[in-house]
């Protein structure tokens, strides 16, 4: 494959957006090799859209400088990468290790085109197996005051120059300080269900409730809400014989194939955050 | 296929109720054809459990006696079939026909086993189609006082002989005292979300929190619970090109599936409701 | 929502495509709703690949027009709709009925935007329910010579503007001479295992083989290939349990799902036939 | 939880079986904990059934000697397992590590209750990843007589007193001598598509064909037939948008997962393999 550039924008929905990205890009004779333009309106008021649009062309001198000139001429949010450039991640886990292990070795098969550049820990139980391939492991005990250990967190990851943050089962609930360093460049897995449980527990509630899908969802993180946009979700069928051991344990595995797929679709460039706050996912 | 016995049975789990059973059984030369043993203890509480059974046996000259009689004096609950005759349902509908016309086109093709005495409904445009099968159709708008209207639909119930009310998108509430008169044997569907929606427009919700599964859950109705013991769940994936429609429409193929699908483990006889409120399926 | 204007293309990649066409809409003021971009090159070989292109675009006058000269100038390949007309649908149909009432359902409700101008089948037990929805239904038994007895079909069809054939389990093959007058234009269902099972009594090798999945592929019939295009496909999940008579009704489900959605797919102009004789689907 | 004794019986079906083994394991005041009892017969020939049985039940002195007596006496083919002791796995690797991987994860974890007792391959790249976890790594090169290679093999797994042996992407084909000193006591993973490609590159083909769905079958080796009995299945949906590195990496995933569940499910002992070849899975 060629290098590639690709291209995430955000503007107001208006005529002409596409067609002056295209020409841009066949001006430098760029070929173009995906392209994702999707309109959305709210339901009730026809007249007031916003386009999001995502673009795979090839990697051609000038053509990037050029878009990017056109891009904020006409008031456009975007985001442009390089495809042979990955993504640095910073690997934030607790003790329970499924979700870290998944995501760890997508990344080393290259089933997920990123580098994780650190892992980040309150337990010193997974330090073995992040060292075994190389990855640096640091122990940030929470004995102290928070802002004090999210403080030594930041430095870690700018340290790294870390770009995204993964959640893999990270028990520790970041503050709004921290979040805002990240704006939707920190990804969170947790359990989800039909219908869902909130409160302690929610796997002893669910079992208590007869569940008959056990589900996963993957999202990113924000201050101002319990939840912030949904990248993935998934659900495994289970039946009256698990106990609750048996949903934790089916959670674990629905939770880990969530998390790296959401992974995987924001380092390949195809996820953007609406201003209505949820996800469009150019899978 | 021979005829047959369906028995569902729930006690207090304790040594000897299985062999008990079987050895009765035995007795009468009757060959088993089905066995579903399943006991639950409470996760803390490992001293006290219950049992449920589900059996299928061969119809035979007096082993259904004296099974009744052991059962009995074993203070078991039960519940005995025979195969040969159909549970008689009363489906419940307004206006929205696609749960209505699955589950009775479902039983038209025997792929339900079971027997549609009459629909009834607070609208007219399904009279038609419940017609063209020969099915009672009958008409009880919702314009009287509520007590009037359900002891219209409950004599229309008990002139069918009515055994299992199924609410296929039957939009109007139902007082504890109509669910009292069928403790287990009204099934209703309900739209489900990850993570889930209450109040108006669970849909609208849903679109803009960006979800990416549409699901359905088909319960038992209760009085003293908004949601009663879950009989099946399933989901469809949708993406972000889907508008508030696409997801009422996909809404709709998940609740026909799920709802036939509950109606036919409750009239094979599959499902147990345990004293948790929760069900047993033995699918 | 406004009419709209739905183009599907085709043609040699290559650079400006896609601006020629974005700027042509943008000149006559018409704003892009959905375009999806996709470019296949072959595995091996990078320096020839193909571009699939779909646009839906506001009505506005002359743009069609323009475009067409435009595309036409430029040698690609296309198909240019109205979003105001409907598909017109020749439902073919034998004995059974489930994936014919699921279709004819979805197109009554609304879900599936396209007219069924007729009914066409080799057995009389589907006339009272295409006729009870005013659908003209003809019975052309099997009995005559086959060229005899398609050609009455065609004249069937061409009668009724025919454009989309929908084969809900006809189970007559086709002659190529018949399936040439409607190229990409027919639709069908067939079981699908894994692993699958070719000839008789598919169901019966595929319990005998203990398959754990159920599926179904919904494809467009070509004359030279087994199998035509595939568009859409699933599963459902079965145990021990099933007995033949249970998979052919689990197949029957998801046949009747999968048909409708290939259906739904095609009428609103999602699906692409590439020239490597498979489809592209913008889902 | 208590020890029990997990029971696994096959014999014709008739009367009384069922009441024979658990009237015996009552008169040792032994509480059944789980009983699937599951009879099969013919489609054509309804006179001779099979019976297949599983029972969960207390580990109380005496029942396990007093039911092998009688088991033996009425000629039943059974295996009787000790909750308490762990199935000895032997997991062969070759290159590809993503099924490895998980299944020696899920071990790790308790997720499967089971012991990975040594690991052979015939290439040194999994030898890190097996010693971290301080599991014998066997490099068995396949640079010699099969025979030759093949006794190496079997000296390894009998010097660890293997029980199972599981092919996590082993690309060596076993032969008969082989299969035959693990009669149904080997599981491995294949692709599976709808509908299936035979031969050569696989994945390729079904990329060729425009499948929608990637799917894998976990089974037992058997020396007889190219595959054996099918213990699980799974597939994931895909798009047009997935070249053929996409579909082997979606492969690789439902892959892992379908093969470490069919592991699961062995070493649960919830597998009975049928005289009909296929298999009974107490799921």
């Amino acid at each position: 494959m060629h290098d590639k550039y690709m291209l995430l924008a955000t503007c107001k929905d208006k005529v002409g957006i596409t067609s002056l990205i295209t020409s841009t890009i066949a001006q430098y004779n760029s070929n173009i090799l995906h392209l994702d333009h999707f309109t959305e309106y709210d339901n009730k008021n026809d007249t007031e859209g916003n386009l999001y649009l995502r673009f795979e062309f090839e990697k051609v001198d000038g053509v990037k400088a050029a878009l990017e000139t056109e891009l904020a001429s006409h008031n456009i949010t975007y985001e442009l990468f390089d495809s042979s450039v990955k993504t640095k991640i910073a690997l934030f886990v607790s003790k329970e290790d499924h979700a870290f292990n998944e995501v760890l070795l997508r990344v080393q098969r290259e089933e997920i085109p990123a580098e994780i550049v650190c892992v980040v820990s309150n337990h010193e139980n997974n330090r073995h197996f992040a060292e075994s391939f190389n990855i640096p492991f640091y122990y940030v005990p929470s004995n102290e005051e928070k802002p004090v250990v999210e403080q030594k967190i930041l430095d870690i990851c700018a340290k790294h120059d870390t770009e995204l943050i993964v959640l893999a089962k990270y028990m520790q609930i970041l503050s709004d300080n921290f979040v805002n360093h990240y704006e939707h460049k920190i990804i969170n897995i947790h359990h989800s269900f039909l219908p869902s449980f909130i409160g302690a527990n929610p796997y002893k509630q669910a079992w208590e409730r007869g569940v008959k899908l056990v589900g996963a969802t993957g999202h990113y993180v924000t201050s101002d809400l319990d939840e912030g946009p949904i990248i993935d979700q998934d659900v495994i069928r289970i039946n009256h014989r698990y106990n609750v051991q048996d949903l934790r344990k089916t959670g674990r595995h629905v939770e880990s194939q969530v998390l790296a797929q959401a992974v995987e679709y924001h380092v390949l460039h195809k996820v953007i955050v609406t201003t209505g706050n949820k996800t469009i996912v150019f899978a």
